[in-house]
C-alpha cells in the first residue's frame, strides 16, 4: 500500500488526510507535537521541519513511498535526502528551491516570459525611502510578516541583507487561480477567483468565485499558469497569484507550492477540491473534474486575541442556508491566526451581481454571530 | 469544545469522523485494536465494546459530553452508565433495547401500527420445518448470520432458544429510507433507494438511488419512517428497510439505528451525507438539505479471501468519470468482509431507465479492475 508523508500537519494537511484515507493512503505526519493534522494520519513524526533531524527520523518509516508538503518553509537539504533516499517528494527540492526564494522565483518567472512587477535585488542601503516600491524578504516571510511597502514607514529592523524591491503596483483586483499537474503531464484547472475587500477587517480577506473578469483575461491567466507550472517541472496543486492593475495589465504577483486560501471553496463548489486534487497529481493518478458548480464567497475565520480557543454557534451556524464551515482543530488562537474558514454557495444560474449581493448580505448578517470563545 | 465517543470504531464511524473534526468537535473512538476508525479520533479506548469494562474507561475520559454508536451490538448496561453519568446517548439505551432485539422490534412496530411480515415467537421446536417462513435469531445476529429461510433446509446449530418466526415474503422489491430526527424534533427524508440483484454475486447487493417507484408510495414509506423515528423516540439518522410484496404491499423488515449501507451514495449525492446528518442530529443541531443531487450506484467492495488486503489500480478507478469510491482502511481481508464501496453517479435530468442502464453498463466494463490485493 502506498504511504505518504506530510511534511508540515496544519490546516492544508488536516483537510488532505480525510481524502488519502477514503482513496485508500497510508498516512504520516512530520511536526511539532501540537500541530492539528497529526489527529488524523496513521503515524507521526514529532519534530522541527525546518531542521534535518526530522528527516532523518522520517527515513525510518517503513514503507514511505511519497511525501508532499503542508508549507513550503521545510529544510530544502531534508527533502534532497528523502530524494536521495528514492522517496517521491512533490515538489521536488529542485522546484521548491526557486519557489521559496522570491528572488529567485521572479528570476525564473520572467524567464519564461511572465510578466510581473519591475523589481530588483538590492540591500537595505541601497534602498531610497522615497521610491514607490514594496519590499520583500526573499525567504521566511509569511502571512505577510515579510512584506513592506515603504509608504508605510522606515523599513523594519528584521528586513537585512539581500531584499526583493519591486515596483508598487496600482492595483485593480488582486485574482488567483489554481492549476494541478501530474507527473505524467496531465493538468486540471479551477476557475480563476477574486479577493474583495472587506471594510471591517480593512484587509483583502474574502473570495468570491469565479471572478468577475472577462473571459480573455480568464484564458491568459490559466495560460500563464500552465507555463508557470510546466516550466517549473511542478507536481501537486499550484496557486498562482496575480494583480490587475488599474492600467489594466496582468502581472503575477507569487506562487504557493500547496494547496492555498484561494481554494479552500472547491471543497463545497467543485467535484473534486483542491485537497483531493493535490493528492491525484502527487500520486500520479488521473485527476478529477475540478469545474465551479455554484458562486462561491469564502472567508477565514480569524483569532482576535490569545488563549485556548473553541467554536461557538454551532447551532446558528448549521441553520443557515448554503453555509459550509471547516474548523482547524488549532488548540490556541492568537490575534489574526487562522481558526477555520466559511464558504457561502449561490446557484450558478443567478447571475453573479445579485449572487454576490445575497452572499455579501449574509455574511453581514453572520457577522455578529461568527464567534470564537477564548477562555 | 463538545467531546463526542464512537461506540464502534468500524467503517461507519471513520467515514463521520471526518465530518466531527471540520465542525469542531473533540473525538473519542471504542474499540478493539485494530479498528480502522481509531485512527481519526483524537483519543482511543480499546476494548470489547460488549463487555461493560470498557464503559468504566470511556467514563474516565475528561470532558466527555455526548456519545454514539457505529454498531448496534453494544452493551446496554454500558450505554446505562454513560447516561447515568449524565452523558447524552444517542440513540438512548431505552430505544436501543427495542432495537437490539428483532422481537422487541417486531412488536413496537406492529404497536406503532407499522405493516410488517406476520411473526410469532417460538422455539426450535415449535417450528415446522415445512412452513413457508423465515427464522431470525432476534440479538447477535450480523450480515446474514442470523436469517434463516426454511427452504435452504433444516436451521443450523446455533438457533436455539427464543426465535423469531416470520412468514415467508414474495418480495418484488426491496426498499430503503433514511431518516434523521434531532433533539428537538426536527426532522430530515432521505429519498427511497431501491436495492438490486447482483447477477455474479447472486444476492441483493447494489443500491440505486432515487428507487423508481411511484410517489405515493415514497410518501407512505417517509410516512412509516416518520412513524418510527418519533414512536421510539430516536433521535440521530435511522435507517427503515422495507419488502415491496409481489401482490404491492409495503411491509416494513427492520431498522438499523446509525448510518447505514443504503445511505452510502449521500457522500457525493446530496449536500449533507448520512454521516454529517447523524452527527448534527446526535449533537441536536439543525439538520442539513438531504435531497438528491444524482442518480447514485453503490456497491460494497467485498473481501474475496483472507490476508492482509491493500487496494490496487487507484489509477483505473479515478480516470473513471463519475466514480467515488472509499476505502475503509481494514487490515485484513476475509470472505465477503466489507472492505468499501463505489458510488457511480448520474444525471438527474437523464430518465431512470437510461441512467441505470448506463450504470450497469459501468460497473460490467469496471468489474475485471476492480480488485483488491491480497498477500
Amino acid at each position: 500500500m502506498n504511504k505518504i508523508a506530510f511534511i508540515g500537519a496544519g490546516q492544508l494537511a488536516l483537510m488532505t488526510l480525510p481524502h488519502a484515507h477514503r482513496l485508500g493512503l497510508l498516512t504520516v505526519t512530520v511536526d511539532t507535537k501540537t500541530a492539528p493534522a497529526h489527529q488524523l494520519s496513521h503515524e507521526q513524526v514529532i519534530g522541527d521541519i525546518q531542521s534535518i533531524e526530522v528527516f532523518h527520523e522520517l527515513l525510518k518509516i517503513e514503507g514511505l513511498t511519497h511525501v508532499t508538503l503542508d508549507i513550503e518553509h521545510v529544510s530544502l537539504d531534508g527533502l534532497r535526502l528523502l530524494e536521495s533516499a528514492g522517496l517521491k517528494v512533490s515538489p521536488s527540492s529542485r522546484t521548491l528551491e526557486v519557489i521559496q526564494d522570491k528572488l529567485k522565483q521572479r528570476h525564473r518567472l520572467q524567464e519564461l516570459g511572465i510578466p510581473g512587477p519591475a523589481f530588483r535585488a538590492a540591500s537595505v542601503q541601497e534602498i531610497d525611502p522615497e521610491e514607490a516600491a514594496v519590499v520583500k524578504l526573499p525567504t521566511g516571510g509569511y502571512d505577510g510578516r515579510g512584506v513592506w511597502p515603504l509608504k508605510k514607514g522606515p523599513l523594519p529592523a528584521h528586513f537585512c541583507g539581500s531584499l526583493l524591491v519591486e515596483e508598487e503596483i496600482s492595483i485593480d483586483k488582486e485574482l488567483a487561480i489554481l492549476i494541478a499537474r501530474n507527473e505524467a503531464g496531465q493538468l486540471a484547472f479551477y476557475d480563476p477567483v477574486e479577493m474583495l475587500f472587506d471594510e471591517r477587517l480593512n484587509l483583502m480577506a474574502t473570495l468570491f468565485a469565479p471572478a468577475r473578469i472577462e473571459d480573455d483575461l480568464a484564458l491568459q491567466m490559466k495560460s500563464y499558469a500552465q507555463t508557470i507550472i510546466e516550466g517549473l517541472d511542478y507536481t501537486g496543486i499550484l496557486a498562482v497569484e496575480f494583480f490587475l492593475t488599474t492600467e489594466g495589465a496582468l502581472l503575477v504577483n507569487e506562487v504557493a507550492p500547496r494547496p492555498h486560501n484561494s481554494g479552500h471553496h472547491t471543497q463545497v463548489a467543485a467535484d473534486t477540491d483542491q485537497f483531493e486534487q493535490h493528492l491525484r497529481a502527487v500520486m500520479n493518478w488521473p485527476l478529477g473534474e475540478s469545474s465551479l458548480k455554484s458562486y462561491a464567497y469564502t472567508f477565514n475565520l480569524l483569532g482576535e486575541s490569545t488563549g485556548r480557543c473553541e467554536l461557538a454557534n454551532h447551532q446558528q451556524w448549521l441553520g443557515e442556508p448554503a453555509l459550509f464551515y471547516q474548523w482547524y482543530g488549532k488548540q490556541e488562537s492568537r490575534p489574526g491566526r487562522k481558526l477555520g474558514h466559511v464558504t457561502l454557495t449561490r446557484p450558478l444560474n443567478l447571475d453573479s451581481k445579485t449572487a454576490l449581493e445575497q452572499l455579501i448580505s449574509q455574511k453581514g448578517r453572520l457577522d455578529s454571530c461568527l464567534k470564537i470563545q477564548i477562555q
